[in-house]
């Protein structure tokens, strides 16, 4: 993992560095500066790993698909600069999110420049868009691969970009329902995260085998690694995850274990559960209430039931899916590890 | 012109229509609804019309190439749809903006739910997006011209975000000068609208024929193009074109007219042309103003022999190139008729 994440880290460095030394412009060298730094500092690089994994299934790695698989990671910059305008946040990776960073550096902080500042990180996030089908364009491979490899990148941002519409709407919409996350997840987190960057990796192998299954533990471990997500966001703890338990629930969160405990829940309860979402603030007592009714509803219990039938179907495919031995080892130590982290 | 115009919006129709057929979810489904009526709703259809072209300088166009020419069609609503949140606008050929739509469409222009709208409009910029790469990597053609053309459309992308960012950045800055301004035009104008679109056609056609002669042609002619536009803007006839002629000044535009006017004239005049542009209102009487010291300073007369020459060599750039005679002497004509139209 270590030895992957530092080749991607290498080849990301290289690739970003060239677009920074090729801007003849100031004011454009300046942001594809910023782009650079905000790519560098931070992020585990899963997805990147995961194309060199669904290309390892099937093929050796070798420099191409280290270039390729920078598609999946640069897209990371492309989607958090915009997710950042849309939340308004502040703060990302322990840094300014980016369109801060625009204001802070380029305009000194100056008043009234705020909207300027998003402005300039929209472009910003174009130019990351762009970034993305270069590197993959100008990976080495032969143009069949990079023609099917292409398009299923675009598919992929396309539905990202499906899962990201659902889920802006949901936070103005009352008739959110649970087919509706469950399709936000398997749209923004899955597909975006595990299957996406996995099909890529395989495609670029030139692989004649199937790779359906493939796709299946992607959509399955995809969908475990987020319920897990949301049980740590409520259950978790909070010096081990190194953020507050109760954002989650102050951001208004429609997760899965929520919807889940208004659906079993007494009229009660489950208009507490609404009211505490609108809030925007949680008290203790209240936080404990919360984590009280998510556990007595037996929503707590589905959910995890839930992730751990996912995780256990996602081995399953990957033992089902032809191709390298130790890769699928890999993959399904990597289905137990994600169900079962702490953080 | 109109022959193909038609055979463009159809194959626009039809594409924009299977992607809204294709929606399964409502809500991704209203959102792709409008970009379609964004898409359908005027435009010149331009930048399509010139791919075929380049295509035809080579190759007699066929049902691929029309569907290859969507991608810098619909690049259109990708970057215009961000151009208006950027500046905030209400109103784009003739009718709301994008998010303007979204606000009064999906929120029944709820108050509050204005950066909704936006954050909405945003991703529906990046489905747009999506949707270049898509139809010309469906477009039929060999894999290997699809590579080179989905580079040089991910290029021109890029080489638009670059004279994007300068334009929006002039805005603030007080040291624009009449080298970032050519190169905004360069970038955003001549190879986004021209020499791009001509080129990725050119490509397409699978010519061993050099083609940098047509890529001058096309800088050449969209500097020109983009000088007389600024040149309507402020001495054209408000039936005419349409709309104010002191939009322009009153939007603090720092066109040719104005930098030079500035650069040529004494310390009170240009003083006034500075001022006029941060006021956001300009009366008759200044506007009046305005025209004269443009006239007087040698700016319009230099503008206007400058666009002129630019166009003259087009037209010598064009005679040059390699090519389907027929094609050549259309694009001839119409660089001729870019800086004699009135608006």
């Amino acid at each position: 993992m270590k030895m992957m994440r530092d080749r991607i880290d290498q080849e990301l460095a290289s690739f970003l560095d060239s677009k920074v030394n090729g801007s003849i412009d100031p004011a454009v060298r300046n942001i594809v500066q910023l782009i650079r730094t905000f790519t560098l500092s931070g992020g585990k690089r899963l997805r990147p790993i995961f194309t060199v994994m669904g290309y390892s299934l099937f093929s050796r790695p070798d420099s191409r698909i280290y270039r390729a698989a920078l598609s999946t990671e640069i897209s990371q910059t492309y989607f958090l600069i915009q997710d950042d305008i849309m939340d308004q946040s502040l703060v990302r990776r322990g840094r300014p999110t980016f369109h801060i960073d625009v204001h802070n550096i380029l305009y000194s902080g100056q008043e009234g420049l705020q909207r300027q500042s998003e402005s300039i990180a929209i472009i910003a996030s174009d130019l990351a868009d762009s970034y993305c089908h270069q590197v993959l364009l100008t990976s080495g491979f032969s143009s069949d691969l990079l023609v099917k490899a292409d398009q299923e990148l675009t598919s992929i941002f396309e539905t990202t970009g499906h899962g990201q519409l659902i889920d802006v709407n949901s936070s103005v919409v009352d008739d959110f329902h649970i087919r509706d996350l469950i399709r936000v997840h398997l749209w923004k987190t899955a597909r975006y995260t595990i299957e996406g960057p996995l099909i890529i990796g395989a495609i670029l192998s030139g692989t004649g085998r199937k790779i359906h299954k493939l796709s299946h533990f992607g959509y399955s471990l995809g969908l475990a690694f987020q319920l897990h997500d949301d049980y740590l966001g409520l259950f978790g703890d909070e010096k081990t995850l190194g953020k507050s338990v109760k954002s989650d629930i102050n951001e208004g969160k429609k997760t899965l274990l929520i919807l889940k405990a208004i659906e079993n829940s007494d009229e009660s309860d489950a208009r507490f559960l609404r009211e505490i979402l609108k809030s925007g603030h949680v008290s203790d007592p209240e936080f404990e209430r919360v984590k009280r009714i998510v556990e007595q509803s037996g929503s707590l219990e589905y959910s995890l039931s839930f992730s751990g039938k996912l995780a256990e179907n996602a081995k399953k495919y990957i033992r089902e899916q032809e191709g390298d031995q130790e890769t699928k080892r890999f993959l399904e130590w990597l289905a137990d590890f994600i169900i079962k982290r702490d953080r």
